[in-house]
């Protein structure tokens, strides 16, 4: 069986983490906005009315009969069915309850750039932006990496991974903030990376395993641009205080 | 067994969700942060670096040896264990999907009047408030109502429940999210209620369920007020067309 994902054909956005996790698995899969007509099959996806089990957004994966939304969702689907999260039920749990906190950490990175409406652009928030933005860079940012290093540090399973000893859903998940984050705050992240080795280690980890770095080097790789989630706007950045700015490892 | 919940001891905010699926179920638990020093017992467990699966914040239920953080994951657990989601697979997946997009709603919701941070006093964004409201009002609250509107319109097990012929968390916290919007937008709900019938009709049978109706007139439902998610500033809220404000079922 082949997997159909719907997501924006131009962007990473949500879409990627589901890309990462069908990749790691070598699933068969088509990227169908990226086809012929694929963006206005999406499109009609949405707008029918009629369909039982409607998403709201992108992304969502078809799989067989199944038609499942949600970026947390799909992952925990393809992790049951693929290997990437554990089989008990606390460990279930636990990769999910990371996602959902990478997911609150993807929300407040997209509320960065606009703070006042998804609707607008940029340009038309851009005064509220710089106050959001250097709340974030300032309390938030640090608040989620001190607890993504506290969550390896005390993993029983060791620092290598965020769950148990082996790779799950959740670790290619924070592999790719961690790549957003240094696209859009290069010079906050400085300080960041310095301070969070577990972190960053796994980045670096996840960015070198076979099927993730010839992803990342391939086409299906679409770079991060200025209309996905991470956006670098040197102005809401904030200054490295020394050193050169953290480079990704991607 | 006995629950514990823990969660500030002053809002409903986001435990509400895991205290209506306790109360629906017949669950028994305790409010640990409402009682004698327990929410100095729920900020230690969230500062003790040595534990081993941390939560990132309140909510959280310790269920026996487990300890499960993030309100959708909860509602997952709890949902399988209480008869409050379907057994299938699908109907396990598309539960949790309403429950995430109502996540994304609340999250919104949030914005409308934090819409630089958290840690700042409403009143110290004010001016962004008005502008993030405006925009909630005018395109993002009516886009998420006919959502939930059309996916009870299109429910194959009828349009009294979200998933199936079924109650199930999800038509729980839909009942909350409209309790809680009616109260923080009564000028704004009015024309939204009128619009979606179904929507309204599932907040009104809910809140008549005898436990939740049980459990909507015990000192346990903390009323809604100013430092919860759900809040009413009347400069928020967008003047109604015509009629009276819509009222709430609790």
């Amino acid at each position: 069986m082949r997997y159909e994902l719907y997501y924006w054909a131009s962007i990473q956005g949500r879409g990627e983490f589901v890309r990462l996790a069908l990749e790691e698995a070598g699933a068969p899969y088509v990227d169908v906005a990226r086809t012929d007509g694929g963006e206005e099959r999406m499109l009609a996806l949405l707008g029918d009315d009629a369909l039982a089990g409607p998403p709201f957004a992108p992304p969502y994966l078809k799989a067989g009969r199944l038609l499942i939304a949600q970026t947390a969702n799909i992952l925990q689907f393809l992790g049951e069915r693929h290997g990437l999260a554990p089989k008990s039920e606390a460990g279930r749990l636990w990769t999910n309850q990371l996602q959902l906190t990478l997911a609150d950490l993807v929300d407040e990175v997209h509320g960065t750039h606009h703070p006042i409406a998804s609707i607008l652009y940029y340009e038309d928030q851009r005064r509220e932006a710089k106050r959001r933005a250097a709340d974030f860079v300032a309390t938030r940012l640090p608040k989620f990496f001190r607890y993504f290093e506290r969550v390896l540090a005390a993993n029983p399973g060791g620092p290598a991974h965020l769950v148990g000893g082996r790779l799950s859903y959740a670790d290619l998940s924070l592999f790719q903030v961690v790549a957003g984050l240094l696209y859009a705050f290069p010079n906050a992240m400085t300080r960041t990376a310095r301070q969070h080795p577990h972190v960053m280690a796994l980045h670096g980890r996840v960015a070198a395993r076979p099927r993730i770095a010839a992803y990342l080097a391939s086409g299906r790789r679409l770079p991060f641009n200025q209309q996905g989630i991470f956006r670098h706007y040197a102005e809401l950045d904030r200054q490295a205080r020394r050193g050169r700015p953290a480079t990704a490892a991607c």
